[in-house]
């Protein structure tokens, strides 16, 4: 059998998921990330890069039970058959490079890092299988202040990013109080089922927002079917123990001890209920003589995050102001970013528990709060001046016109293209130039160049079939001397500067 | 068969052939980047971001009759079953980009790039799988003033760099003489072998470095073996064929238009030999007018850079000032940037031809050449000001010392370990911190603070046991009434500035 013979000419098309991204939103969103970095220097994290693959069980996702990484990530193998997984997230990262490098770190280690993690799961509107992270973490500390420094860093992020106060809430939890509420209906840590059933739990809580109080309890229980018929199996919980952990995430109000005083009753004998509830004793405390208050820090039992791996105080950074929902209603921004404990990751490394608590902001996701807010605009940069191509000839000629207008400082270029004078400007116009510069046969026999301003003979120029009607006693244009390029190009660019 | 159970602990460490940066070497690196691409945006080069991974066959990494892409790349199956790559370049994905988005764009468009790439290769010294490049190109622009400005670009970048003149020098040659030589000596493009072995001659040719002509030779006419015995095919010139080659890459000299004069002769009558020759004479006319000489950019038909896709002018940026080899020896730094003209690339999404030219530095490589200049230092960041946590149950206060600091535009951090006095001053030290703020039971009573200048302090500091000791009548330490926290520091911290 022979196969069929393509022609091939492969298809110019983005992978599923992904984007590319252009000049001006590329700087604002930099500029953002600096201002975050700036935060983050002066509370003592230093920068750290890591590579953008490791080995998929150095990134915790190769399950011994099986020949390949799991779904979720991107993974592919080596030339000596080891698997390779895409990072997708900063921490898994850190996590191996701490314990690679352990005895040589500062400990604690406080780092931040910024960059691309890849997540293989569905694409959808403005969900991205490549996005950003900025994250900082404290690895080797126990104590709750350096919880309390997170939540208190990501408010004095959002606030420096130009933020209000009033405008973001971060709602804190602790993770051991949930367990000590579980404890109290007769199921605990001991319990071989109890690891996978608290993940089945702390899931279904984390979709409160989405789903309602309803909802969650259904999948607390027998499990869920949604409105596209899939059913999603529940943790099994009985009545009571539902009623118990509903009543938990109700707990939450603005004031601070008072949650916790509530708590204290969901959580009874347990020893680790009662730990959870002094975690956040301290935290509060901590807060409170950094001037954060509840109008800017609530502790939330609702809030409970959907991974496996964190152990204590869990955050999550809301944007209270409200936008229009895909549905046309109008619904809180939502989160921008979160953080928690998890003092055991690093131990699958190293044998032994290593502390560790951290923060991430999903950086699209707040660089669209911020364009909302209108704190930031992924403003057009503005074009280069056009030296236009009046005779192809002399290129010479306009390259050297051109390095002169780039000595001085100013942004300018030659058109590289074959066309004639409309597709000059229209380039141009593409370009958001502010001016070309133009010298025929014309100008040089006078020893002047023409400038025209394009944004003031922006409303004309597309009326205009004839270069000598175009360049007709325009008030849009000027001529100068040849040798005063510069000043004359330096005049016209002042009429917008700033604008 | 059972498996025989592993217990599952997964070694931390590095994949093959990737690196982990830190801080100083990061900032270092981007503020090189930044100085590049302002050298860019001011010749009106526009930023683009495109993602990581591309669809094999966009990258023109999979082959019609194989049934995976490339060796070489990196890849992995979508749940499509399509095969992604990783980048290996940024030019393939400009080329996607432009196809996908043609109509929309500004034609030239001129962008640039910076971000890593990822080569299956194998990794060695100072070789890495995830680098980084930075990129500027122009698509659809045929004339060679364009090839001109990239050339004069990258010198431009050069001496931003700090790269004095003379210690750089650019070679460029052209594809269509080495094509017109081969034409005179009865190969030509027409012939079916002709692309396959035309690609080997270039690789032979891109060696001269490194094998020297006897080599080449070899290269050229029945391969090599080389000294570990493995034998490389070569292109199977005839000896007439060889000299012909060889005496073209012999042609170069300090003058261009000579050197234009010499290879003319190499040519005879080819017409694509001349085409080649007239790109050259055309872009010396450029450069000279631009006031770029053979001080800084020579015409060498040695350097034919190894890469299938070129169609005309190629370019290598090397350093010349000379670095001491693996070997010992003296040798020249070497190529750290190159480019050039490639206007059948685009055609494989487009089927019309979309002329492009291009250039890229080698970060890594230009870092180093810059660390070895002495023009860029990864200068280890001061540390942070540490807060020593003297009572555990103080570690409020202690936060709030911090918030003031950092509120006074220091850069701060209490100790958020569990260790002791000693633990402290050595977490300290390894934090390169100029001084640590200690607040006793003692200081406390007085309303005082003690201020320990770690740099005045370090020689002792190794030998202290004791904590009493440690604080007595040092020269290197102070006190101040605690109101007095921030002027006390600044006052410190002021010994250093600009250290």
């Amino acid at each position: 059998m022979t196969k069929k013979q393509k022609t091939f000419r492969p298809k110019a098309r983005l992978a599923r998921g992904l984007r590319d991204e252009r000049g001006a939103q590329i700087a604002a969103e930099r500029k953002m990330l600096e201002t975050i970095g700036t935060v983050f220097e002066r509370y003592g994290f230093e920068l750290l890069n890591t590579p953008a693959f490791e080995y998929a069980d150095a990134l915790g996702k190769f399950l011994p039970d099986q020949d390949r990484p799991n779904e979720g990530v991107f993974s592919f193998q080596d030339d000596d058959e080891q698997w390779l997984s895409l990072r997708y997230d900063l921490t898994a990262p850190l996590a191996r490079f701490v314990a690679e490098n352990y005895d040589a770190l500062p400990k604690p280690f406080r780092r931040y890092q910024w960059g691309s993690v890849w997540r293989n799961e569905k694409p959808g509107p403005g969900r991205y299988r490549e996005f950003m992270q900025i994250d900082a973490d404290t690895v080797g500390a126990a104590n709750m202040a350096s919880d309390a420094e997170m939540i208190a860093m990501m408010a004095e992020c959002m606030e420096v990013l130009g933020i209000a106060r009033g405008n973001y809430l971060i709602h804190v939890n602790d993770r051991k109080i949930l367990d000590g509420v579980l404890e109290t209906v007769g199921m605990s840590a001991g319990d071989s089922e109890f690891e996978k059933r608290r993940l089945v739990v702390l899931r279904a809580i984390d979709k409160l927002d989405r789903l309602g109080p309803d909802g969650v309890e259904l999948l607390l229980g027998k499990g869920r079917r949604d409105e596209s018929g899939d059913f999603t199996e529940g943790a099994g919980l009985s009545s009571e123990q539902i009623d118990a952990v509903m009543a938990f995430t109700r707990s939450g109000t603005v004031d601070r001890q008072k949650v916790c005083d509530r708590l204290a009753q969901s959580v009874g004998e347990s020893r680790i209920g009662l730990q959870g509830i002094d975690e956040l004793r301290r935290i509060d405390a901590y807060l409170t003589a950094l001037g954060l208050n509840s109008d800017r820090v609530i502790f939330d039992p609702s809030v409970v995050r959907g991974l496996g791996y964190y152990t204590g105080p869990v955050w999550e950074v809301e944007l209270t102001i409200e936008t229009q929902g895909e549905d046309g209603r109008m619904t809180r921004f939502g989160s921008v970013g979160s953080g928690g404990r998890y003092d055991n990751l690093i131990k699958m490394f190293k044998g032994v528990e290593v502390p560790a608590t951290g923060c991430s902001f999903g950086v699209s996701r707040l660089y669209a709060a911020l364009e909302h807010l209108g704190q930031v605009r992924a403003d057009e940069q503005k074009g280069p001046v056009v030296v236009l191509v009046m005779d192809s000839e002399r290129l010479a000629d306009y390259q050297v016109m051109v390095k002169e207008l780039r000595d001085g400082g100013i942004r300018a270029e030659m058109y590289m293209g074959a066309g004639g004078m409309k597709a000059q400007l229209k380039y141009a116009d593409k370009r958001r130039a502010t001016l070309a510069v133009i010298e025929g046969a014309d100008e040089r026999g006078r020893g002047e160049v023409t400038l025209k301003d394009l944004k003031l003979g922006a409303q004309k120029a597309t009326e205009i079939s004839d270069n000598v009607e175009w360049r007709s006693g325009d008030a849009a244009q000027t001529s100068v001397p040849r040798a005063k390029l510069i000043d004359g190009v330096k005049q016209i660019l002042a009429r917008y500067d700033g604008a």
